[in-house]
């Protein structure tokens, strides 16, 4: 157990690694030469093209107006101030939604965290429960007489306790009601002030059947003239694009090598960079490198609109699957509403996601498949979160100094180095698991990829979902109940049921020192990282050295990211978790999550503003996932409570917490009869207000053009308007100074006119 | 432990009885003066108008036929005779879909107990596990080397039952897939093939929110007149006819009265009968009987026809809700499948069932007073099933002889009695129990109705599933597990998750004569016993002796009842989860319930044709209900399976029969989304091509012609067409006599001309 002293020296470590990130960021950002990493949102918005200049040369890269720097942390307040419906405008409903997720934990936990400090540290500290341990061999610390540790066991000041469980139960069921309510609220009146868009005409439909005698266009032609015949107004055919993905990804690598090598020439002109053939480029034949990409890029495009083409007139490509759209939000409500006919597996309608919402890899999927691919994935996920320390362990075991030197003998006289080997010995069964965990939200992602759901942010929910079981179960339980996920359920399954929470609440109390640590180190420290942008910064500096030619370019190196739900809300869900548990038990935790949601909330709150670009707007459809998290929190604190305090002889409180579960559970499904519809249907009323104004308003609207090419696929919709008139001007461009240099031999003059675009690398 | 002796005589005991009661149906039903009660269903349908008369005077009554005597078991081929498609015309869907449930009963376990007692029963036999018990004081019988129990621990032959186990889940899945795909096909038929109907073009709409401005009818109409512009018809308002109903419930019973009298009367005419107005009828004041009863039913028609008059002008008795008519089928379906405004507590809009299947005292309840009532029901339904011993024990306490005693000192020297002693002492604890049991599912349905379902058939259906969980737990595990409920639920909370299937286990093969025994007794007998129909026979000749004057009293006085969904389809399930569950551990138990099915399977049939008048038709919606329930029970039994081979120490074929219920719970999902939709809702494809039929053939239709008054409230609708005349013109009949009487003194001429109507009175 750790004592006061300890706890301090990690919380003063991770303050000051906090404060050297937020320190760093804080200079960082007023670097013009930094601007696009810190502030990218700007310039996709095309509020800002160019970094702010204070005047004088180099005053370009780096920021020499020393007074900026004295109000190093001006940024928070700034962040702070932009009101909600100006920031909904600006980052849309999804990240303000996000927002309130780190609001909702201060709201929640300050009240908890008063009234905790004011009854229950009092009620724990003037006891002397552990002080008749201190001849026993169970340690324990200064912090453990804040807990329900120190008090003896069968006392009557358990009853605080359970009134303050009651009251934290109403209190959090009470916020998250009005939170539900008021995010519902905003949602639909974000439908309903939205302005026009293909979405809300448009129903997706999947697994059409096939038909000897029709192709699927008239097939759904034929069939929604029929059955919606005043409605339906047109539809949109899916196309396989996969092979058109595959080869505009080749051709954008190409592009890369090819910029790259261009500006390896720029840089020295007398010597035009060489490639290798043969294998990994390092053996076989010598060629031209910038030949070789302009003529490899120029094929790849040529190829590109042939498929195109291919794709466009033929009919083999269609998959089972349409957008159909209808004269009316109304008719669009309506089908995408109904079941449309006898068999309840064929002519699926349901809304449309907005088009970049959309993950066309996945319409085509036919019912059986996904119901087998969703059975594979669930037996998948089982065993990954049970046993995942197994290939872990496997890997571990091969990471080690013997392992090594058997594979690898060469290395031997290397690693028999005594640092070396305490490193290797030190870190890499660390590593592994740190490289999994890193990898695990991609995975999780990828399983939800397979799974076949047909929209980007259906894929982030249900991977966020998956994150917080296994979070759940291998951090908070896992560290709580020591031992694999697998041990756990072997000893739970051969454990009678109410014996469970006891097991579990026991170990609390004495995990609270934990869990401290790991809030300063994953919420204050991780946090703070957050806005400095590590990755970023080194990727953007390191694509602007070397592939960058146009602004253009420039802007595709910056990749602002998103909130990144998957990864964000299941953290944020933990904190609930750990709040929650130890509000009653060891109410010390209370503050440390306190800041965590403070520092998070102005964090976040500046990098939606200033930095992220979301892919897509669901309008906040997430919350029911936020809102079922948190109540299943709630209900897993009650539990460990109850088993807690039953192991204290508490019995006469003990029976009184059984009745805060059903009532959350209660809670809960009214919430969701009353709110969740909300987030899930199109009610008619509201389709009807929005068409009858648009009626009035624009009477000759032609919705026909304005939803042609709506939902075409991706790499059609970018041909279509810029990437390959740009793509093949590019190759062009990239060609003819080819063209010139060989026969000139004086590239340099020809390309100089397009030079003062990359004047800015370094 | 029975032996293959005792389970003989009980076998012979019960045959007997059944062969009893077949035996008196047979001769009972070729009476002539029973026709009503054993053929009612032809005379509702008008096919029969008086029962056969085979010649001579007496033959009215009684058949002197003796030729018909010796056929008396030909009714079981004539029920078997009549070919599906004309069952479903004559006595609709339900009742051939409930019909199906034994067949399915037959399907599954035929091939079983052929596998069963091909394999199993050999395999059993031919050890001697329980040989080795002989010398200690644990008793079994020659039945009990039959079962599972006889094989010595961690023998190979546990694979046996292993691989019996997959063939009995693979073959009952298959079969019920095959049934739920049948039967869904089967409604899907009804519904296309089914005649023009108000509930096809109508949808209850429920929480009609109050406005200060409008009234309901015009909130009503403005709704929908705006937001479902195109297919809005017209609509029915909802009155609470509460008053109504309660105003014809006593006159019909003041008429009963009169009739009783008048009766009374003609019997012996020189005494007019006299009843006294105090307490009782005992006491009081003298008035003459048939004077008195006349004018109060002529006092409560006047009554009725005023209130009706109120509620048909006024608009305060009108509750939030209404009928809403459309169009099209295609307009109502779109409606009823819709959300239609933000607050999804308000315009509540789901399909209408017919007008006969609605409960009307339910239509009125709001949004929030259905949550309440749903969970208090939840509450005393738990009670009821857990601890409905109490009450019980109590009566049973009260009712011994001292308790009879000390109430009732009086009784004293009769009790005394030897034989009353100990006929007190055995029945009465018993009756106390089979009273509460009879009324069960009467308590059951009144639940239901406080929990505000709207229309009779969802009461049934939620009725039943509370009884099939109420004989789950108290005949089936209660008769394994002994004990009350509550203590076993108070043990499966202190036992592991895993040991409750082995506690349950281990005891099943113990059970399997008593099983056999509960078996002949309910199943056997008992539905032999509903064939004889003697409640309905006794209360037939009792009201016709009584209170029977016309020949549309005589129809009245035929109860020819429902299959009783609510109670019938909760024993069927019982049977199913024997079955399944004694299928691999004592096969046994296969030919008694095969003998059920069968036996139950001819009965029923017979009394769908010829006797049960169903209330409501609901095209067999209640199948998903009946498929659940047969997988719970297949699960149950694979569960128990597993725990009972676990303490046989099989550890072998264990672990692989934790793949049964994974994939049943699979099979059931995919049964769910595959064919549930069928039962729940109307695929607009369907909907459109009823609508486009009709539209091509009836172009001139008056749908609002033919919608008006359908669903008003049946208070209402009886008084339109004939009961409100029939009232006054019988209050007005049964005055006229009266009036003539005292003016003439001579009652009997005026009367005489409708006497015809009563000669059959004995």
């Amino acid at each position: 157990m750790a004592t006061i002293n300890d706890i301090g020296v990690a919380a003063a470590i991770n303050i000051v690694t906090a404060f050297a990130f937020l320190l760093a960021f804080a200079i960082f950002r007023i670097q013009p030469v930094n601007d696009r990493v810190y502030f990218p949102k700007w310039y996709f918005k095309g509020l800002r093209s160019s970094s702010i200049q204070t005047g004088g040369f180099g005053s370009k890269f780096i920021n020499l107006d020393f007074r900026s720097y004295i109000r190093f942390l001006n940024w928070m307040p700034e962040a702070l101030k932009m009101p909600e419906p100006e920031l909904v405008d600006h980052a849309g409903l999804d990240s303000v939604v996000y927002l309130r997720i780190y609001l909702l934990g201060l709201k929640i936990f300050f009240p908890i965290a008063c009234v905790a400090f004011t009854t229950m540290v009092p009620v724990n500290w003037t006891n002397k429960g552990l002080d008749r341990l201190r001849h026993s061999n169970i340690s324990f610390s200064d912090i453990d007489k804040l807990s329900l540790s120190n008090i003896p066991n069968g006392s009557p000041r358990f009853w605080m306790h359970l009134c303050v469980a009651y009251a934290i139960t109403f209190w959090t069921c009470f916020i998250l009601k009005r939170e539900y309510q008021n995010i519902a609220l905003m949602r639909l009146q974000f439908l309903a002030n939205d302005q026009r868009r293909p979405n809300q005409f448009t129903v997706l439909v999947r697994n059409i059947p096939t038909d000897p005698h029709e192709s699927i266009c008239e097939l759904v032609e034929h069939f929604f003239k029929v059955n919606h015949p005043d409605h339906y107004l047109t539809f949109q055919a899916v196309h396989d694009a996969t092979k058109l993905s595959e080869l505009v990804l080749t051709r954008k690598q190409m592009q890369n090598l090819l910029d790259y090598n261009i500006n390896k020439h720029m840089r020295n002109l007398n010597n035009r960079p060489v490639i290798k053939m043969g294998f990994l480029g390092c053996f076989g034949e010598e060629v031209d490198g910038i030949k070789y990409y302009t003529s490899a890029v120029e094929g790849l495009t040529r190829e590109i609109s042939e498929e195109k083409q291919r794709l466009r007139t033929g009919t083999k490509s269609i998959v089972p699957a349409a957008f159909v759209s209808f004269k009316s939000r109304w008719g669009a409500a309506v089908c995408a509403q109904t079941q449309q006919t006898r068999n309840p597996t064929e002519w699926l309608t349901e809304w449309a996601a907005e088009p970049r919402d959309i993950y066309y890899d996945n319409l085509a999927l036919p019912y059986v498949d996904l119901k087998i691919r969703r059975l594979i994935v669930g037996v998948a996920y089982f065993f990954l979160t049970f046993f995942f320390m197994i290939p872990i362990a496997f890997v571990q075991s091969l990471a080690n100094i013997e392992g090594i030197e058997k594979a690898f003998p060469f290395l031997k006289p290397l690693i028999e180095v005594k640092l070396l080997k305490s490193i290797i010995q030190g870190f890499l069964p660390g590593i592994a698991l740190k490289i999994f965990l890193l990898f695990l939200p991609r995975i999780l992602m990828q399983m939800s990829k397979f799974e076949g759901f047909v929209s980007t942010s259906s894929l982030e929910r249900r991977a966020a979902s998956r994150f917080y079981m296994f979070q759940f179960i291998n951090v908070f339980l896992g560290s709580i109940v020591t031992g694999t996920a697998f041990q756990q359920l072997n000893s739970f399954l051969n454990q009678s049921a109410n014996d469970i929470p006891k097991t579990i609440g026991v170990s609390i109390p004495m995990k609270a020192t934990f869990f401290i640590t790991y809030i300063m180190v994953d919420g204050w420290a991780g946090v703070a990282g957050e806005i400095l942008r590590l990755k970023p910064l080194i990727i953007y500096h390191l694509k602007n050295s070397f592939l960058v030619r146009t602004e253009k370019d420039r802007e595709e190196a910056t990749d602002p990211g998103t909130i990144g739900f998957n990864t964000g809300e299941p953290q944020i869900q933990l904190y609930f978790l750990l709040g929650l548990v130890y509000a009653t038990v060891s109410p010390i935790l209370l503050p440390f999550i306190l800041v965590f949601f403070g520092l998070a909330y102005v964090v976040y709150r500046h990098q939606v503003i200033n930095v992220y670009n979301q892919k897509y707007e669901s309008a906040g459809k997430f919350w029911p996932d936020v809102h079922r998290r948190v109540v299943t929190a709630l209900i897993v604190s009650q539990l460990l409570l109850m088993g807690l305090l039953s192991t204290k002889h508490a019995s006469k409180s003990t029976p009184l917490l059984l009745v805060l579960p059903l009532l959350t559970i209660g809670f809960h499904i009214h919430c969701k009869c009353r709110y969740q519809p909300a987030f899930v249907t199109y009610p008619l009323q509201e389709a009807m207000i929005k068409d009858t104004l648009e009626r009035t308003r624009e009477p000759n609207l032609n919705l026909k053009e304005f939803l042609r090419d709506a939902y075409a696929h991706p790499e059609f919709r970018v041909g279509e308007s810029s990437d390959q008139e740009m793509g093949l001007e590019k190759a062009r461009s990239d060609k003819s100074p080819d063209l010139v240099a060989t026969k000139r031999g004086s590239w340099r003059n020809t390309s100089l006119p397009s030079k003062h675009s990359y004047t800015n690398s370094p």
